[in-house]
């Protein structure tokens, strides 16, 4: 990680959400293509995004990762991006290590990293990558790829050069700015470039001066920021910046910010870096070396004084955060400063991949809630990405769910934990009815264990879903097996702290949507009660082979999210598509094999009642087309169960049918 | 007219508004493109609607035109299209008279005025073609240019042939037949095709069975639908009918319906078509011959009650009316027989044209409301028409205004009678207000005229508009000259006789509208003003030079009208788009000019004082975006005039901006 670092940044949190006429360069790109371009920050490049927040004043923050060494390292690293994430950083950085085949597509390759923070988080991301002993050919290679993945940004550095014996190449790559200048070569404007600034001069230079000049070298040849090497006191940086400045360094140097987290790691850190740790702090750290729990705390204190002595200099438009990939220290200094987003507004309601080729897409199907990742990449070989109408066009190209896939996809709980959640043996149909109701109540099951996740939704419950929790309890209980649904909205505020999204002064809609798991006695039953409540419900009610009962036009999406905001046409940023659901049908059902069936022995009762659910039970989804009127949807429900009780009457009605 | 006719349909009325799964053809169509289709009758072919009509029991009615001899006699018979197309006929077909160059590009021709019907009125619509004396390249020149017209509809038919010593043509056209078979050759499957049926034989045949056979072959050549040549008895048709089925013809049959309207129309019809006036009607009409009134309503009850039988026989699924060119007596009967649309369905708020290219279009400017024909002029060589969303894809390619389409618009009124309405005279600025209050209220002037029209509107006040009307008049007294508004709507529902507009179970929203001339003096103090609006009125502010302040995004449209609707996605038919609207600003200010200036004498200080208000005064556009809200709109002018009545705060305000 040392001599590697960089910035980078997330969603449009305060700086243009008020919809007025955004500035020159966002308009003209968006002359020719008919997207409502939420948010500036959806579609700018990083470098107009650090100046809008440098001219309204709006700090930021950035936090630098590296990449993990092992398979589950990466899926836990993914989900830290996910939550870090939702703080609201302008952009994350990967660093490159030349040891570790950071180029490759293995999971845990800073390129595959790097591209996931993209493309599945939604991350503004920087690649860090380094040049010394490396071809043109093999850092183009590099660059292609990346640009391939949806990545435009690079952290361009020399890298540490293997052995002591290192000599300069001729026409080679022997400094950082060898590699800016190949960069803008090659890619023209295409990659926002950051290069590495040291407060206390680069250990190898000749002098600090020197070190000066070759920074400046750096950013003539095309960088667009820099970011330092983390240091110990403000007044270093300070005077660092005042140096940059006096010779003509005019772009962002963000400050490298490193919250001392235990005291092995600070040696180790400080040994490699060739930093001096100031005599103040090793007073104070010596001391307590073997409490972390006081040197975190330590560390976290005196990363927020540094930092607030810096933002108040004016010279520091955001702060670097070195993370060391841990989550706690970074998260409360920036908590202390007022920097972490506790509430981050929504451009959507749904996490916004940041992929160039995806800037435009603004609809989505509502089955892949829950599993954004999938759904991105299921459709990630589109050309085109529907925007302000799903339409029919976009549905033939759904890809196939592949294991690689399913790795990023992976549960975060191990084999153990889910046996403890989805129990160790199930007895019936209505030990999964428990399972799904302890998910949606958060209470303990019999063997003492609440139910964190489920095959279809790996996190807890979405706050907005926790509306109809009474609801929803009510119906797992008796076997519709909730996995997806919303609230009806009538008209609320934009930024309503649960149901909002979008830019400010809007107001958002919903039509009320439930989908579950049920049994086919179930099923003939809702038939029945369904006609009741033509044409006012939608329905699509499929089993596992296909069977598709509905009363739905046969290509017409649903819209069941939509929002009206000032000075815009209107946002439907989620559908009820029926192509789209025999593509996702697939997937639900495959889920409870994947993720569910395989925890148990073959020809095991368990494995056997979970095989049955799977291959007799339909999925149905159900929308009430009627927002503003309180939702009909439990009422349905209700009139199932209602019919399933009069035994005379579900026979009879059920022949006419 | 005689021996030529057929049927023709125009909106959705009442067959499929459920929005639930259509027929496999229309969603088969729709499978590629991102439309929301509204309505099955709005892309499906004539014989499809006629078949679903038929299935659902719906009985339609259709209009048969001739073209009009004079200009003026074209500008009359278009507003009567649009006032006989609000009543829902199936469709309209315009005549074919060889003699008076039908396919020329004259705005008389039969296929000038078809194509009017299509693609300005919206009305499906049917093109009759004789093929007597006329070579095969001609005739597929005819169908050529009809295809590229957006016409879809040929009623084949032979025409008179000139002169007693015709003969039979080898490989020529000399039978109906024949050109059924060339257009199915030369043209595929591209046109519906309507064919002639006689009731009691054609005049010419040999004898009635002959001509069923003819008619036989026919509609076995290809021919999808017979209408019928006039008949005075019920059971003359149906007994036809009975015939035609004997022998093999399963084709829709539409008996022809012609109300008695005068004595001598009658009997010139009656020569012309070979037909004999039975006894009872002669015995009737004899003794009233000179009794126009009494005739008509005699001829009007007449056809009702053979219109009632032919309807309870089940054998008829349309009536076809041969209007000669008048709508009173059809009216009344189609209203007697309760088939005249009162109040027809809106697909959206806008008529919708039935040019197929333009079959997804479904988003507009709001500033054409008023002159909808202008607007499908100047786009018609759109390759795409915008759908679900305007973006900004479609703003370059305005045509502009031309003399020949200027004529399509004419004002339907004379000039004296504009001067009557406008003002012989005027004194100042002040008889301008005058003028347009009066429109606003329905007052007569005090020369004792009602103002009907005004260069923006040649029509008289939209009834939304009534819901505005007191506000409109105060502010017009006082000099807002207003050319454009609507109310904020917030969820009414899509049946709303008023404001509704697409199927049924839906709700549609506006946002607040309105558009005016101004000074540039109320301009300055509304901009004042305005700034206490930010950012809930978005507002766009020009003269005729082009002077342009808003503070709007410079790309970005603003959805004013939307809907939302069982099982379909969001439908925005209204936007206030920022670069059409420098296009509607200058037609806008052209109209002041063309239709105002030009009365009046040169140098005339009437002449002056219009062209002063052309020079100097402001186009305005309003929109208030918090739609949930009581419109703002009032209150910005009425703060303007407060601002305006402190004279000093003008002053000290002013100079600040």
């Amino acid at each position: 990680m040392v001599n590697q670092r960089a910035d980078v940044g997330w969603q449009s949190s305060k700086s243009d959400s008020s919809g007025v006429s955004n500035s020159g360069e966002s308009s003209k790109e968006s002359s020719r293509c008919s997207t409502p371009v939420l948010d500036a920050d959806r579609t700018d490049r990083l470098r107009d995004k650090m100046k809008r927040r440098i001219e309204s004043g709006d700090h930021w923050f950035s936090l630098e990762f590296f990449p993990p060494r092992t398979a589950s390292g990466a899926v836990n690293l993914i989900s830290r991006f996910d939550r870090m994430g939702s703080g609201g950083p302008l952009f994350i950085d990967v660093t490159w290590h030349p040891s570790g085949d950071p180029g490759s597509d293995k999971e845990t390759s800073s390129m595959m990293i790097a591209s996931t923070a993209v493309n599945y988080c939604g991350l503004e991301s920087v690649l860090h990558l380094t040049c010394c002993n490396q071809t043109k050919e093999k850092i183009t290679a590099h660059l292609n790829k990346a640009k391939r993945l949806g990545l435009k940004n690079i952290m361009a550095l020399r890298g540490d050069p293997i052995g002591e014996d290192w000599v300069e190449e001729d026409g080679g790559f022997n400094y950082a700015t060898d590699l800016v200048k190949h960069i803008r070569c090659e890619f023209d404007d295409y990659f926002d470039i950051c290069v590495a600034g040291y407060p206390t001069g680069h250990p190898e230079a000749e002098s600090y001066d020197n070190d000066l000049r070759h920074l400046k070298e750096k950013v003539d040849a095309g960088a667009h920021f820099i970011v330092t090497q983390l240091f110990f006191r403000a007044e270093t940086f300070l005077r660092f910046v005042k140096d940059c400045r006096a010779i003509g360094i005019t772009c962002p140097i963000l400050p490298g910010i490193f919250p001392i987290q235990g005291y092995h790691s600070l040696r180790q850190l400080v040994k490699l870096s060739k930093l001096e740790v100031p005599e103040e702090i090793m007073q104070v750290i010596e001391p307590i070396k073997d409490n972390d729990a006081a040197i975190r705390s330590y560390g976290i204190q005196q990363a927020v004084e540094m930092c607030k002595v810096l933002l108040a200099s004016g010279e520091v438009p955001g702060l670097h955060f070195y993370t060391l990939n841990r989550e706690v220290a970074t998260i409360e200094v920036l908590r202390q400063l007022g920097l972490w987003a506790e509430d981050p507004r929504r451009p959507l309601p749904w996490a916004v991949s940041a992929h160039p080729k995806r800037k435009v897409e603004d609809v989505r199907p509502i089955f892949w809630a829950s599993r954004p990742k999938s759904y991105i990449y299921r459709t990630q070989d589109w050309d085109d990405f529907p925007n302000g109408r799903w339409g029919n066009s976009s549905s033939p190209a759904f890809g196939e769910l592949t294991d690689y896939y399913l790795f990023y996809l992976k549960s975060k709980s191990p084999k153990e934990a889910l046996l403890q959640m989805w129990g160790e043996e199930l007895m019936n149909e209505g030990s999964v009815y428990e399972v799904f109701t302890n998910y949606i109540t958060g209470q303990t099951n019999p063997s003492g264990h609440k139910v964190m996740c489920l095959p279809w939704n790996d996190d807890a419950l979405a706050p907005e879903t926790n509306l109809l929790k009474d609801e929803l309890e009510k119906v797992n209980r008796r076997g519709i097996l909730t996995i997806n649904s919303q609230p009806n909205i009538n008209g609320k505020p934009s930024s309503d702290p649960i149901v909002g999204w979008g830019p400010a002064g809007g107001y958002v809609f919903q039509k009320a949507y439930l989908e579950f798991f049920t049994s086919s006695e179930n099923v003939t039953a809702l038939l029945q009660v369904l006609k009741k409540y033509e044409p006012r419900v939608n329905y699509h009610i499929v089993n596992v082979q296909g069977k598709n009962i509905t009363n739905a036009h046969e290509m017409q999406p649903n819209a069941v999210t939509w929002g009206i905001f000032p000075g815009r046409e209107i946002i439907q940023p989620t559908v009820v598509d029926p192509v789209s659901f025999m593509y996702w049908k697939d997937e639900a059902f495959a889920l409870w094999i994947e993720q569910w069936v395989k925890l148990y022995e073959d020809e095991s009762p368990s494995r056997m009642i979970i095989q049955y659910i799977h291959d007799n039970y339909f999925l149905v989804n159900l929308v009430d087309n009627d927002f503003p009127l309180d939702s009909c949807l439990w009422q349905v429900i209700e009139d199932m169960f209602a019919l399933l009780d009069s035994p005379r009457a579900t026979q009879e009605e059920g022949s006419q049918s």
